[in-house]
């Protein structure tokens, strides 16, 4: 039976998951951690949920693409390397360039190399992914699936920053979001699940994990969102600051002696949100317990990270002139009733209700109040089904 | 007569504003211009529309102040200097520190002059303004007057930065706000004019001036506003950029070889804003009729100028529960029709609505439709004004 394989290259991990074509089962899923490191691991999962880890040597990330290729078969996930009917690969930044999901040759892949400005942390790791994905197995489609792609719609008037405008023009600075798979598919779903076209529904998507997003859809496309030119802004996530006053950090770079931006950058992306807040733990159900144990700094970690999402929906509100519907997904939203019941309450004045006996149960579902005047649901996201589909599509994968 | 003298010192400027008290009536006011450069001016403006002004050498603001002591009666402002009974100082910063306006005295002084560093361009010649006057008029009592006052009412949750905490406990990093000095006056007086309590009122004020912020009002209090740590932060400004992802920055810092992140927040306060997108001009003047003319650029950079508003009205009318009443005030609000239209017309999602023929002249008044579910006002500021009577009420000034 033909497989599509979805991979998700880090600069020290590697994430796959197999699924079955046309099913779209899972047969497979793993990852390899801590590469190039010591200790570093391969995990296979298989459906019947039997599970084989190695701690092993993976000096790079070909060495990880053929210990799975190797693991498959060993472990009778497949029969043959060429039932693996095409790969697709997430990748974090499109630029301009990447208005969709793309089937990549080589020169596309020297782009993805060229976009590495944009997220030097994670494009030149996922474009190595792809070039050993050629080399090993050479003929099979491989497609990129790219998380800014989704939001190629907004305007200028959401995009431009209110820099002097030659940034714009040569170094193409803007916006440009992210977390733009995973809102396609909820969104779609959400649509899906209301029975209405989606083109026909305003709505606004809470991405809601260790990253996390907010976006604004009009007329079925990306209407505004909270990440920026890069996922460090927006909402205040787990160890991203988001929004903040860059005076703020020249100031604090002045009374911490820090010369480098860079460093300061990496204090906002690895140091700050409410880990920064609560000095405590990134995780927000860590933050929930310690702050019903009457923690101040979790408490207030939750208020604000409440506090910068209804914000960001209070203008999405206005900028669109309306909603139809709120959807939580990722691991917040998928799995945290408190929080979402947190924020819903701050969104009585726009005629918002939740159903708390809905919402007290995690997965799929409405879970607004018969008198809310938009819907509010729980759509798990699957990103890399998205990605196993587009790889369908665009490899023009058949029975 | 007594006479209340209000003081705005700059780094190379220094404006005053001349009051009789009780009456209110300004008296005389002007400004010294390129203090310490070639071709320093300094000029008067009497109640009667005569005006008086010089090229003359001014190496330093206590020179400044001496010209003006020896104009205000050689032009027969006053009779004599101990006519001035008090004398009001706008100050830009005043930390955790000052939460009201404060009499002067070498103490505080002192604690002005500390607390530079978050106003680095500001404090200090202020200070320098408040000692020179301390000298030249022993025994008149000083008044500061902190553009961060009004907004101390501030809950942690909204100006606390989603930061390390130790950088706001060891540093006081942590948002400020600024205009409070304007915002006071003309929440006070929109309530005035709408014959109800202050603290009965949601209100938003929009304050448009070059520097420019929103600030959301409720229970008599500042309850959040637009600008931060810095007044860098917020809507698109004349020259400001507003809020902006930290990470383009540190990308436009690398294409464009600035190592020296001071460079570019000089960049973000003096070329950015409406100045930067529109490659032509920061004033909303000359973008209106650019964009009237159809230039593409003026048209994003007013389009720009509203979103954000709009977002910021949006965040603060759900975060706030609502709102009554919504405030033109400074430059741009008070004297610029099209922006207020443009701005109220992407609000009627919250049922706001426009009086197109009173919009249609500028001047203290109510320009709400009267199906509008909130009031729309515009409110002339006077920060001046407020500065005088701060000086009568904290230095107890009779008749």
């Amino acid at each position: 039976m033909k497989k599509i394989l979805a991979i998700n290259s880090g600069s020290s991990s590697f994430k796959y998951k197999l699924f079955n074509y046309p099913s779209e089962e899972v047969v497979a899923q793993g990852q390899a951690q801590r590469i190039g490191l010591a200790g570093a691991t391969f995990s296979l999962k298989l459906a019947d949920g039997s599970k084989y880890e190695s701690e092993i040597k993976i000096p790079d990330h070909k060495t990880a693409i053929q210990l799975l290729l190797t693991w498959l078969p060993k472990y009778n996930v497949i029969n043959d390397l060429k039932e693996i009917a095409g790969i697709g690969h997430r990748v974090v930044a499109g630029g301009e360039i990447f208005s969709e999901s793309a089937l990549i040759d080589k020169e596309k892949l020297q782009q993805i190399y060229d976009l590495s400005d944009y997220a030097p942390l994670h494009n030149p790791y996922e474009a190595d992914g792809i070039r050993d994905f050629m080399q090993l197995l050479p003929g099979v489609p491989q497609v990129a699936v790219f998380d800014t792609s989704f939001h190629h719609t907004l305007d200028p008037v959401h995009y431009l920053y209110s820099l002097p405008y030659k940034y714009y023009e040569k170094y193409r600075a803007r916006k440009y979001g992210a977390h733009g798979t995973s809102v396609r598919y909820v969104s779609h779903r959400a649509a899906e699940l209301l029975n209405k076209p989606l083109n026909e529904l305003k709505m606004i998507v809470c991405h809601l994990g260790n990253g996390a997003s907010i976006t604004a859809i009009k007329d079925g496309k990306s209407y505004d969102t909270s990440m920026g030119f890069s996922p460090v802004a927006g909402i205040t996530m787990s160890t991203r600051s988001g929004d903040i006053d860059p005076s703020v950090l020249q100031y604090v770079m002045k009374k911490e002696n820090i010369s480098d931006f860079n460093k300061m950058i990496n204090i906002l992306n690895n140091k700050s949100g409410i880990l920064g807040i609560s000095d405590y733990s990134p995780d927000m159900r860590d933050i929930r317990k310690k702050a019903a144990a009457g923690d101040v700094k979790a408490k207030l970690a939750k208020d604000i990270f409440v506090n910068r999402i209804i914000k960001y929906i209070g203008s999405y509100y206005v900028d669109m002139g309306g909603l139809d519907a709120l959807v939580f997904t990722a691991g917040i939203g998928e799995n945290e009733s408190l929080y979402r019941q947190a924020i819903v309450d701050k969104l009585s004045v726009l005629g918002l209700k939740i159903d708390e006996k809905a919402n007290s149960v995690n997965g799929e579902k409405v879970i607004s109040a018969v008198d809310s005047k938009a819907k509010i649901l729980i759509i798990p996201t699957n990103e890399e089904l998205v990605i196993a589909r587009d790889v369908v599509r665009l490899a023009q994968i058949n029975k």
